[in-house]
């Protein structure tokens, strides 16, 4: 019998796609690369997904994981081949259970990051991983990336809001490693091995995560800061101040907000043009109250050790809201402007001033005229670094001819201040080679190591990651 | 050339021992086993630990990397052959640099705990992982066994306080993979497969460890509840009024302060014998007053609710650290009382309550008269859950006759409430039969796989864990 009719026999007919338009699951998030899968499988429980990848097994047929086709990197999509399955996940997105008492949940694979979130608030309390694709991206995307967001100052990437996973193994069998628990020393740490794998050891099936109390208050702030030095100053006297009650730290540079302006006139924008505006959030577990006495405090000290020029804090959530909505029009406001290079880049904190100074001076020298995005995570130190052609240049024609050689300037400098080309949105297809190159020899080996141990035949997600 | 006139050209005589009396390397902490090493090697650079590695490999003899040998599970000691060398990096030792803008701190291997947590302190730094073995034990067997402690509820174990590792791995090969970075998602989480491999996979010779800055202040108390399901109550409450706030919270049967008050009479017990005493600890980012407000208002409103019965607040630092000390007295007094029998387990909070009042009286049946030591680290589902023999019975004997029983029902017991029969404390040797009994064979396999990949011929520290 042919794959597809094992398929069909063993899941039903409506759970594999082979006919008509499939491009919602054979095109990236970015419309950038665009790939033609043999089928589109779509299990409804871990046993189906167990019997797909024994099918596939045996059928020498290679399988892409999927979950809400958000990433940025090429990782969900099959190749050009016509061979490659898709096993979306999408069907299986049930939150299980929550143990409040645990403060833990666990979730199919496929449940949409938004709908966690909204299930643990319903449960009074807070799942903390938060980016801009909640609404469409799901956990099993979110752990085969190990995504980032703007809490990982506080909370961790989403490896760290992990306790445990049901995988299933490229043999096809089903490892039930669900955990609620915060102390489990028993051998390898298989779960972190599958979390950021990107669909090449194992094909997550369901998480059980971590959940905190709802904070009493959340209050944002807006500063405007002369330097990058300034803005680091900053972030470590609210980390001082703050503790863990500083959940968001994010950073803008001038002309990201420039590009908000010019192309989301409408969106009032607090504070005027500074070199950077820093977006601050803190999360308080007393009062509104308490958390207004502590920022105004915070900033009032900023001011006078004159880290910061002007701030605005927001008075209702309303505005905390638009705070945020400034920030994330960036990207938006990028695309609108015209194509761009992107750069997901993490550095020491201590380095961040220094590598900006250094390599927006070896661009311009490099590219006269580039425009310079840069903002991003600056309290984990993960900088959206990208590249926007010189004003009047045509866009594609300037990512065209440029892009290979705008990447290595930026990524050789951020290897030389011992930072990651691939911060959080994984390697996938598209920084491949980049880690080939760029990732320590003995480090390659090791990993190779693994992927050949746990997937021999080299059936799940090839030509991912390595 | 035999393999030790080859270490002693290479890392000259003193750096190799196989005369005179090596016990210090040889028996473990609690002097329970006592294995026989061809030699101990103390290199003085992750050079020369590649090095001896790779000798090593050409000799086909095995390697048992030792920290501080204070671990508990038989997996720092070489084993009774006399051909296995232990690989001590206590040598390696310094603190190689504190980066405080990125709150890091780049430790050897062979840094002792305490060591390390006071190089922090004199940078005006918080290094948060604190255990019982602290003035012996390093960060290298830390990570190696992926310890606990008694912060874990806010900071995490080991694992979660590691940014970065440098390996040498079973080739003799140097991985550099130090990082001071918060996000990186370049490839495989290697960090994570070492972390709590115990020595089976590579030799971690150096790490990057997070920092956090220090409270402003830190304040105990005790309290005295009626069952451990009101235990978990105080729980709640204390982690939706404080939230990270809270950094510690620790449970003790009325036995085992029982214990402390038999063995150690001078030391003052604050409050009256209750079924459990709970030990809270609350670290704040604004100040002693405002600490003691919280501290004082969440008691309140836990007697309100009859969670609580009596309770005590420490007034100084000294009453902070006797409360800890009673704590920590624990683990002595059940020596001085005779031998006993020791499950390091975790539970889902939630199971906790059911879980001691079922097994408490399961054991009770089985074996009538023993004495239950429960005390840990509720927080986080860590309980050490001992049994010490009926009064009058000679512990030696009901330990060699009944251990084995004794585990059984334990682990059965936690295996039924989703637990695990190893916290903190790892496999080693002793554990090593329960995880191939106990771990899900898919697991096992995956386990098996990775250690075949990353240790081929099987040469680090052998016979632990798997």
């Amino acid at each position: 019998m042919s794959l597809l009719s094992e398929l069909r026999a063993t899941l039903g007919d409506a759970a594999v796609l082979s006919e008509g338009d499939l491009s919602a699951w054979e095109v990236d998030w970015r419309k950038r690369a665009q790939g033609r899968a043999l089928a589109v499988i779509r299990p409804a429980s871990t046993g189906e997904v167990a019997a797909v990848v024994r099918a596939c097994s045996t059928h020498g047929v290679s399988i892409v994981p999927q979950g809400g086709n958000t990433g940025l990197v090429g990782g969900s999509i099959p190749d050009s081949s016509g061979t490659q399955v898709v096993l979306s996940l999408a069907r299986m997105n049930r939150v299980r259970a929550i143990d409040a008492a645990n403060l833990t949940m666990t979730v199919d694979a496929g449940c949409v990051l938004q709908a966690a979130q909204e299930a643990a608030a319903a449960a009074g309390l807070l799942f903390p991983l938060s980016l801009a694709a909640e609404g469409s991206c799901t956990i099993g995307g979110n752990l085969g990336t190990n995504a980032g967001g703007t809490q990982v100052l506080r909370y961790g990437n989403a490896r760290e809001l992990c306790l445990g996973l049901e995988v299933v193994t490229a043999a096809g069998e089903i490892w039930d490693g669900l955990s609620g628990l915060r102390k489990d020393n028993t051998g390898y740490d298989l779960r972190n091995v599958l979390i950021g794998s990107e669909g090449t050891l194992g094909v997550i099936t369901a998480a059980t995560l971590k959940l905190y109390p709802q904070p009493a208050a959340v209050t944002t702030a807006l500063a405007a800061v002369a330097t990058l030095d300034a803005a680091v100053g900053l972030l470590q006297l609210a980390q001082a101040r703050l503790g863990a009650g500083l959940t968001g730290f994010e950073v803008m540079n001038a002309f990201s907000l420039d590009l908000v302006r010019r192309h989301f006139a409408a969106l009032r924008q607090p504070l005027g043009r500074a070199p950077w505006t820093v977006l601050l959030e803190q999360s308080d577990t007393e009062s509104a109250e308490h958390a207004g006495v502590l920022f105004e405090g915070l900033l009032q000290t900023a001011l006078e050790r004159e880290l910061i020029g002007d701030a605005a804090v927001a008075s209702s959530l309303e505005q905390s809201k638009a705070m945020w909505h400034l920030r994330e029009s960036i990207p938006l406001a990028q695309s609108l402007e015209g194509a761009n290079i992107k750069h997901d880049i993490a550095l020491p904190i201590s380095a961040v001033a220094g590598f900006v100074e250094s390599t927006d001076a070896a661009l311009q020298r490099a590219f006269p005229g580039i425009r310079l995005v840069d903002f991003g995570h600056l309290g984990d130190g993960n900088l959206h670094y990208n590249v926007q052609a010189p004003d009047g240049v045509d866009a594609l024609d300037f990512v065209a001819e440029h892009e290979a050689r705008v990447n290595d300037l930026v990524y050789d400098a951020v290897g030389a201040c011992g930072g990651s080309f691939s911060a959080e949105h994984g390697i996938g297809r598209i920084k491949r080679e980049q880690l080939a190159r760029r990732e320590s020899p003995v480090a390659l080996q090791m990993m190779r190591a693994i992927k050949s141990a746990l997937d021999p035949a080299n059936l799940l997600n090839p030509g991912r990651v390595l």
